[in-house]
């Protein structure tokens, strides 16, 4: 039937969507849900269809995306016509019903995917039943390559290319930021590409932006690598796999990762990666809380790396606190610079350090830990880092101190005297975006002690930083509920953990930054 | 923030969304799918956030669903607040990750559910997660009482209450316009709510509603029902489970039916049901297969209706072919009338006689079949049919020939001697609506022969009904291809059932009529 677009000028979210009144979908015979083909002039498009009782009769609403893809622009007839359901679908019902995927049916759900045929329920019935049922190796393998197939590669046209990757969950990890012009000054090629927060306090992303730009097309990262070996970008725009994007946006409300293999290997894969290091934090606090489970996690990441053709290494790193002392993106940008000049959190140290002489050693370097340490101490690595920042468009002299970073400060102080026991990431992390992170680029907070620290009464264990007061106040309160430092003068004096219920309630948080 | 609502005047199907730009987003630290709060003078709402790129900077737009609960009418100011996700959405977190909710937690989805305050990618994850999880009995009756609660009810102040309810799946399945009649004739109550047809030929409010009007309002069931002792109403718009009806929205284009109990019984109870017959057809082409699933089937919904209150007793019907002979609303209309007044079908006597019997011995009587049938044989049961379709406002003196139905006819011909050993459910179905059923109330087809039979080459085995001549011919077309109707002297000349790659591929239909 022929029915006149109604242009709605809003986005779906990617997904080619349509809008139907209850007389046109009734007389066509389509559900919500169902899939309709519009036709436009010699184009044609098919897009899911959302029925509303209150749509005036006689029309098709149009979402952005299909009123794109058919080149609509005003009102005007569009030809209406049911079509089945498609194919992807019926796969992703098998998935449903335990059923194992082939490496076709697979591409078809990521093409779908990608092309915005498959509506919010499908993909989120699917990721659900990924979660619930787990992906075979087979499976993974085909879901990577596909999001590879449908995505932009950067080619650089030269072997090896080196990166390096964290599956996340650690406030204040600012490793890449050492790790890269490690690397890069030790002539070899690292193109990282790194995410913005989605429910941490900062990125890598976030905090390198506050050296220099991170936004760059490929053309442009092909041309900060030619000139520096590395690059340190934002990924998000880059649509090295698209299908991602559209996973993650399905996946957060629902707080579950089933596709963080083929999420991370897919971009490792797209940028041309032939050697890998992973770090997997691990403890109590991290994602991952034993080292069973590392292991077993590592196993799966090293065989998906052979599966792909690159060689993949991976560094279980203690993950019970957070990384160095600041956490928010300014702040922790601040100790980034203040650590490859020479005065580096030992944690830091260590953890850069060991995870770039990895990388080293997969490309052939002996004592890879050595020479990280060598190229860190010569100044070789700040030089690097100063070359890549200028390459893409920042300050290349930039000092610490340039960096703005909140005026509104505060100390929690300890109430009495005992050594740090625990530091909870989540406490860590919810306090530090309490205070503004990672929106307020200056917000975050100062860790005063680590764990095994003794500190006495009276003493400063945190310093919050905020650019507004309410923000500041706000996070006081919260670090005053959620006391995220643990204090005991022995384990033994404090048996006690957790007494249920407790008067405050508050819940796990989930972490998708990749 | 204060931002200008813009009025989309689109509904959301139920759900609570508005639409904020990236910038007020990342202002707010709101991704899609969190929630804000959103202030109009005194009125408050909280509503699922959709992220759009290209909307207006400074705006959020509101769905129907927001925009008439705070009572904006035009473009207005209103303050947005980023909150905290619903509690529920906790609960269907646990469930994805296999764990049991308690009765409250289940209320609080279910309340979240109705109140739209819950997304398609929440509900497809939790109906998802049910479906592969399964749910436990008390979960069963949680979800039961909680739709019962959300609900609307009609309380008749008069027991007992009988109902009639078949799980569907069987096309030409006119059984309720037997029992009803019988029921009410023998003096009991018996307010029979249906559905629509979701994905089948014609549901039995379609198949009523060529007899009689079938949207009554509550009040309007209460007179009927006073009057006559019964009814044959549509269910859909009395609200008895509006949860159901939002579940039903998600679980279509998934194929998934995990809320089977709870939808049916909540609605039996929503109208005061004390006594509850069940239809379980069972068979290959039925939803359930074997004699083993039914029981165990049966023994659930027994359980459940112990649990709320009412006594149910199961009928394990044969469901291996349509019953009757006519698959299409108007045509099953025709047919049930006929039935009623003498010429009953056998299957169709058989197995409403025996519900009916079921029913009439549940609340006391004495050979409830025999009973039944005396009721029908008498007259009394057309009678009591013919002033239920009085009450509901049709013409009590119609006669079978009297119902419209379409004037476009085929017959398919037996291209061999043989006796009928299948006849695929489904198959029929997919003609009938192919034929136009259930859009085209004339629409649909005859059987012109049963399991069993013995048919001559060149004989007639299937008339096909239209209301187009275009639906007719690919109705035939399909007929062709499909081939519902399966012949053979004995079932040892026809070994071969299917060869593998056929060249028709046809995929599984998914019944959800309920």
């Amino acid at each position: 039937m022929n029915l006149k677009a109604q242009l709605l000028h809003i986005q779906a979210g990617g997904r080619n969507v349509a809008i139907l009144d209850d007389a046109s979908a009734s007389y066509l015979g389509v559900h919500s849900s169902d899939r309709v083909k519009i036709s436009y002039k010699n184009k044609h498009t098919v897009a899911i269809v959302n029925v509303a009782a209150n749509f005036p009769r006689g029309s098709i609403g149009l979402y952005e995306e299909p009123a794109k893809k058919l080149g609509v622009e005003k009102e005007e007839d569009v030809k209406v016509e049911l079509v089945t359901l498609p194919e992807s679908l019926s796969y992703i019902q098998a998935k449903i019903n335990n059923g194992r995927l082939r490496g076709n049916e697979i591409e078809l759900i990521i093409r779908d995917v990608v092309e915005g045929h498959l509506s919010n329920i499908e993909l989120a019935s699917f990721l659900t039943a990924l979660h619930i049922h787990g992906l075979s190796m087979d499976e993974v393998e085909a879901l990577s390559r596909a999001m590879v197939k449908t995505g932009r590669t950067l080619s650089l046209g030269k072997k090896p290319i080196l990166d390096k990757h964290s599956i996340g969950g650690i406030p204040g990890d600012k490793t890449s930021i050492l790790v890269v012009p490690i690397i890069a000054a030790a002539g070899f090629t690292i193109p990282k590409t790194s995410s913005r927060a989605v429910t941490s306090a900062a990125g890598t992303a976030d905090r390198v932006e506050a050296l220099c730009p991170v936004s760059l097309s490929v053309e442009e990262i092909r041309k900060v690598v030619e000139k520096t070996n590395g690059c340190m970008v934002w990924g998000g725009a880059l649509e090295l796999a698209p299908a991602d994007d559209i996973f993650i946006q399905i996946e957060y409300p629902l707080a579950i990762d089933p596709m963080l293999l083929p999420s991370i290997m897919s971009k490792k894969k797209a940028i041309g990666a032939t050697h890998v290091v992973l770090d997997i934090p691990t403890g109590r606090g991290a994602k991952i809380k034993t080292m069973g489970e590392a292991e077993a996690l590592a196993a799966d990441f090293m065989d998906l790396g052979k599966r792909l053709g690159m060689n993949v290494q991976v560094g279980v790193t203690f993950g019970e606190q957070p990384l160095g002392n600041a956490v928010g993106p300014a702040l922790e940008a601040r100790e980034a610079l203040s650590a490859i000049m020479g005065n580096c959190p030992p944690d830091l140290y260590e953890k850069a350090t060991n995870l770039a002489g990895i990388l080293l050693e997969m490309v052939g370097k002996k004592n890879g830990r050595q020479l990280a340490q060598e190229i860190l101490k010569s100044g070789k690595a700040e030089q690097k880092l100063r070359e890549i920042i200028e390459a893409q468009g920042g300050n290349p002299k930039v000092k610490a101190e340039d960096i703005a970073v909140g005026d509104k400060k505060a100390e929690v102080i300890a109430d009495k005297d005992g050594e740090v026991l625990w530091i909870t990431n989540e406490g860590i992390a919810k306090i530090a975006k309490e205070a503004g992170a990672p929106k307020d680029k200056g917000a975050g907070l100062l860790l005063k002690t680590k764990l095994g620290d003794h500190v006495k009464k009276g003493q400063a264990i945190l310093e919050i930083v905020a650019e507004r007061s309410t923000k500041l106040e706000s996070a006081i309160e919260l670090a005053r509920k959620i006391q995220p430092i643990g204090l005991s003068k022995k384990p033994e004096d404090r048996m006690l953990m957790e007494r249920i219920p407790t008067p405050v309630v508050h819940k796990k948080t989930f972490i998708l930054d990749r």
